[in-house]
């Protein structure tokens, strides 16, 4: 009986690949620079070289390996194992990735999006754990915002795989422009590449004076050096994160509305930020969201929960894995 | 074998059952007035006796009845088939409904939300009928805004049957305040009631001469008016009804970008002005959702369509009688 599978999460800085056994347990993971800039085929050989070397190790005996999944950043057009849209990794637009691994690997491979994966890991052996239920909604606050919904215990693809774009809802209709070509999307205010820009907007415009003199002579700031200054009771920083949690809690409102989920997980780096963001944004859910209100006022086992993630970022690497044994079981 | 179930649609102003064959067909059609204002007992007698009505005049053979579905507005708890929240049927809070009604009739009945019960309708015979996949979101412009999200096949209820509340979609943060708490919600924008109240805003203001002196003396002015102010080439009907469109298709992009659906369906009395606010609304949909012009730009198998109901106001009754049929298939 297989005992374990391979999951990969392929980010913009780092290729990490772990054994995952049935129980959630990484056994090993490799993790390596991406160096996106050596190229897709350079890429693709440090991860398949990587999969090898735990595949040799860890599966001698030949039934011992449920699969290999492969979570990569962007838009996946399932039905074709392709990219359709990947600004983090340029060059890997319509090349049939998962075809180039599965033949250098001589096997099956499971490929699916880096946010749909983390949400599975979550759902698996992180905040939904155990929570008795099969749906899950997942947004990931990074350098984009990217999402994962989880109904009856399977990832939501949608038509052609592309569902889980949360980060495009729009939450300010005139708002900052987005380079998706909408306005005013939730990632133009809740990514750490969001908290920067609005550090470096009120620096820029005279508001943030500690901020100012913490970047110096730089022209950077990153959203994790605008949470130190949260941390110092900074008032710049809190209007920064109070912008985070309302732009999230206007969209978790509208997706509590639409999908009535008994749990909304927030993950990525930014969710470190957590304590600066969560009272705006649970706040504005408060204010917007009727489900939300109706289910928590009565029974406590059906509460609408909205929690931080707990894995991490091996939300990803266990999400995949555990989606190439869901496969293998139904193929096999 | 079961030859036909009875649906039933419990409006605000009108009480619907029908007897509908196992191929969509309606064989016939009971319409009383609700007359909420008699109270809930009433329209509930009013109701079993039409549905007794049907049931011994199609269903001589003991066999031929597949079941009973009921749809009404407001929020269901399906798991106790009590209305949680219900607006347009006062005294019916909190009031265990299914039980009632199966009590009287003797016999298991299935309760549906009524917007729910019209999407499921339009996948079964309306705008989804042969389109091969079993998921589709429908948003219905009436007095209020409501919708129906049909995942695989099933009707999507949620945690606790909440699910589908679209009309809650917050559009405009800062926008007119909604009757549920809260602000700028996608209701106060594109229901019959919003059209109203802007074309009222609009003469107030004198920006609508034109409505003004439709309305003349009375203070009132249906959406029906407005649109036949439209047809004629009003100025101030056309910015209304850009609004309608606008404010629909920020909300319509969120969902696209969300779920990845294969088809939206707009339904409801408004819908019936779809020229006059459409354009907008593609517009907003192409400008804000990726996912929408990812779609549309290549495989036309795989497009993403956004269409207007084709059953009107039978959308619900074979909705709620197909869901009887299912849930008579699962349990005989």
């Amino acid at each position: 009986m297989a005992r374990f599978a391979i999951g990969v999460d392929l980010g913009g800085t780092n290729l990490r690949v772990a054994a995952v056994d049935t129980a959630g347990t990484l056994l090993e993971t490799i993790t390596t620079n991406t160096a996106v800039a050596r190229g897709r085929d350079s890429v693709i050989d440090e991860m398949c070289d990587a999969i090898e070397e735990l595949r040799a190790r860890h599966g001698k005996k030949q039934d011992a390996i449920a699969g290999i999944g492969i979570g990569v950043p962007g838009i996946i057009d399932m039905e074709r194992g392709m990219l359709r849209e990947s600004p983090n990794l340029p060059g890997w637009h319509d090349f049939p990735v998962r075809e180039a691994i599965e033949q250098r690997l001589r096997t099956h491979v499971v490929l699916e999006n880096d946010a749909n994966a983390a949400a599975f890991g979550e759902m698996w052996m992180g905040a939904g754990q155990g929570s008795g239920s099969g749906d899950l909604c997942m947004v990931t606050l990074g350098t984009g915002v990217g999402g994962g919904l989880v109904l009856n215990g399977k990832v939501h693809h949608g038509m052609t795989g592309m569902a889980g774009e949360l980060g495009h809802t729009t939450v300010y209709p005139d708002g900052h422009q987005c380079k998706c070509g909408n306005r005013g999307c939730l990632e133009e205010y809740a990514s750490a590449t969001a908290v920067k820009r609005m550090a470096l907007e009120a620096v820029g415009e005279g508001r943030a004076p500690e901020l100012g003199r913490a970047m110096g002579a730089n022209t950077e700031i990153t959203a994790q050096q605008v949470y130190q200054h949260w941390l110092r009771g900074d008032a710049a920083a809190k209007g920064i994160f109070d912008q985070v949690g309302t732009a999230l809690g206007i969209a978790l409102a509208a997706w509590i509305n639409a999908l009535n989920l008994p749990m909304y997980v927030v993950g990525g780096g930014v969710a470190g930020a957590w304590e600066a963001f969560a009272p705006a944004m649970m706040r504005e859910i408060a204010a917007r969201s009727f489900v939300f209100k109706a289910t928590n006022d009565g029974d406590a086992r059906r509460r609408t929960i909205i929690t931080r993630a707990v894995l991490g970022g091996e939300a990803g690497l266990r999400g995949s894995a555990r989606l190439a044994m869901l496969q293998g079981e139904t193929t096999s």
